[in-house]
């Protein structure tokens, strides 16, 4: 099943099945609102969600209408809970290794887990607005599931279980304001400004044999203004899985409903730390940052800048038969100008 | 004005105008069923919730009922945005002068904060629960606010305009996960488990003089086990108001309506970092961690334990007449035994 919000309808904006060709849509307003609601209510929900999607996919949804990605809102435009993993280790290894440091041996068995704030995702096609290009400005392209309530200590079957939606996420990094603030010990704040989310959510069934183990298994394609950037398989070199991740942040508390749990910077080894870019012929990058380590490591500096005004970041995931399965997150990099009301 | 959430009424409870004295309420469907909706809408929405708290306390609302502590929620049950500030530097004093450290000059400066989690907060009665005392249990009694919405780049006036209501909060903290947690340098996860905020939320003209500069100026009062444990003013020693911590938290973002923003573990200088407990005739502690720092300074190791199965905490503040400002937040340490449905 797929399932969007579209902008209109308020802050938590319109809950829409999506036919599994993108195509058409349904509003849903006698099941579920928003899709908050769907997911605070899901055993009883989903079912008829189904209903409608399979009417959808068969062409006689009676209030079918066009599916437009630009009008959509992250699936959930703000949410309770947003935290995001590092289970692409070859990432930490890389930011490491370009700084001449070694990766502790607990972080391939302790994940690494930051709580990023969740009241006002951007929408896909909205564009990425700072207030200045100094801050660093890079992409992150990552997968991230929606959870159902888990309880506390949840084992890793359990927190399995709980993982009702996937989608891809732009975890937008203000590089230049990291170092200064991860120095403070508390953690990023400023220099993780607002996320967009992939038009559509997912249902792990409709994935198929992509979803093996809580991960999913197909290469994330990244493009980097109209220039392919990135294309690593998801599924490849991913430390921990999802449901390791939901157990990992579930340890000492509950999650609600709606909870937001991320891959972190989708990263793959390619048996070297080194030359994995596009034109070298590897599978490149879903972020600005590893480019610039692996040009540090090589070179002794970064060449590469982080984004201007007017980058364009466009993040997608293709089946197996070629079709695209969330819809594709397609962002400028903007001033920013104000609330939009 | 005065507001609280009952539980009833589903995952975000039912918002209830409450009398200045907390003696009765009403709920307000009619107006706004949660107290987000009424963030949401504050403009149009809060007239008119000004209009039942006057008829509360003339005693002429028609619905009215009596006001139960132990039947609410925190006022928002879960929120979407819960930042804690570490605003009284005396506290990240005592922390450096207990390991022999010294204070950053930029702390003075640029606030401390981290993302908490939001997605299910425990109500002002609700037990503290933990699966293991070993994770060393501390409260944190604190100030916050819950904002409107506010502009990414936001001036410190702007910031101030944007408080829509105050309340207090225990923070709680597991201090044995901290170290490890911390020196993976992505910030607290795990070691901040669910927060409890206090029955009632206050409009800040609610506190009159006692409002001043964007801090609350009156005595936090801390009781442990029935025993006085502190009573530090909220007003004093603050280096960052609630405006600079907010005008902090927007700088690279904007933030959504209901955001919540946290003082920190309230804590007073009192001329000197050492003897401050109430026995020593000071103004005591908001938290164990610093009667410990205490310790460790004066004597080289820490007596008083973290808090076990069984121990209470109770945290409230008095106005000017002796009156309770937010009801308490009264709770008790207790084995975690699966979700509530």
């Amino acid at each position: 099943m797929k399932l969007a919000t579209l902008k209109s309808g308020g802050r938590d904006g319109t809950l829409v099945v999506v036919s599994r060709d993108l195509v058409t849509c349904q509003a849903v307003p006698k099941i579920a609102r928003t899709l908050q609601q769907a997911l605070d209510d899901w055993d009883h929900v989903a079912p008829r969600l189904l209903q409608v999607y399979d009417q959808l996919n068969a062409g006689t949804a009676a209030g079918a209408e066009s599916f437009i990605e630009e009008e959509c809102a992250s699936p959930l435009p703000r949410a309770f809970q947003w935290a995001d993993g590092s289970a692409y280790i070859n990432h930490v290894e890389l930011v490491r290794k370009a700084r001449g440091a070694q990766v502790p041996p607990s972080f391939y068995t302790d994940p690494l887990m930051y709580q990023g704030g969740s009241d006002s995702f951007v929408g896909p096609c909205d564009p990425i607005a700072v207030l200045s290009e100094e801050w660093g400005v890079d992409l992150e392209a990552e997968v991230a599931v929606v959870t159902g309530d888990v309880p506390m200590g949840a084992s890793i079957e359990k927190a399995a279980q709980a993982i009702r939606l996937v989608m891809l996420v732009n975890d937008v990094s203000l590089r230049n304001l990291i170092p200064k603030e991860l120095e403070k010990g508390f953690g990023f704040f400023q220099s993780k400004p607002a996320s967009a989310f992939s038009p559509v959510a997912v249902t792990p069934d409709e994935l198929g044999d992509a979803w093996r183990d809580s991960k999913l298994c197909l290469p994330l394609q990244v493009t980097l203004n109209d220039a392919p950037f990135g294309r690593p398989n998801a599924g490849d070199d991913m430390t921990f899985s999802f449901a390791q991740l939901i157990a990992h942040a579930a340890k000492t508390r509950e999650l609600g409903a709606g909870s937001i749990i991320g891959s972190g910077t989708v990263s793959n080894k390619q048996g070297s730390l080194h030359g994995s870019s596009i034109a070298n012929g590897g599978v490149g990058y879903c972020c600005l940052a590893e480019l610039r380590m692996y040009e540090t490591i090589e070179h002794g500096a970064p060449s590469t800048p982080f984004l201007r005004f007017g980058d364009t970041v466009r993040i997608e995931m293709f089946d197996a038969d070629g079709a695209s399965v969330f819809g594709a997150i397609d962002q400028e990099v903007a001033h920013y100008h104000g609330r939009k009301e």
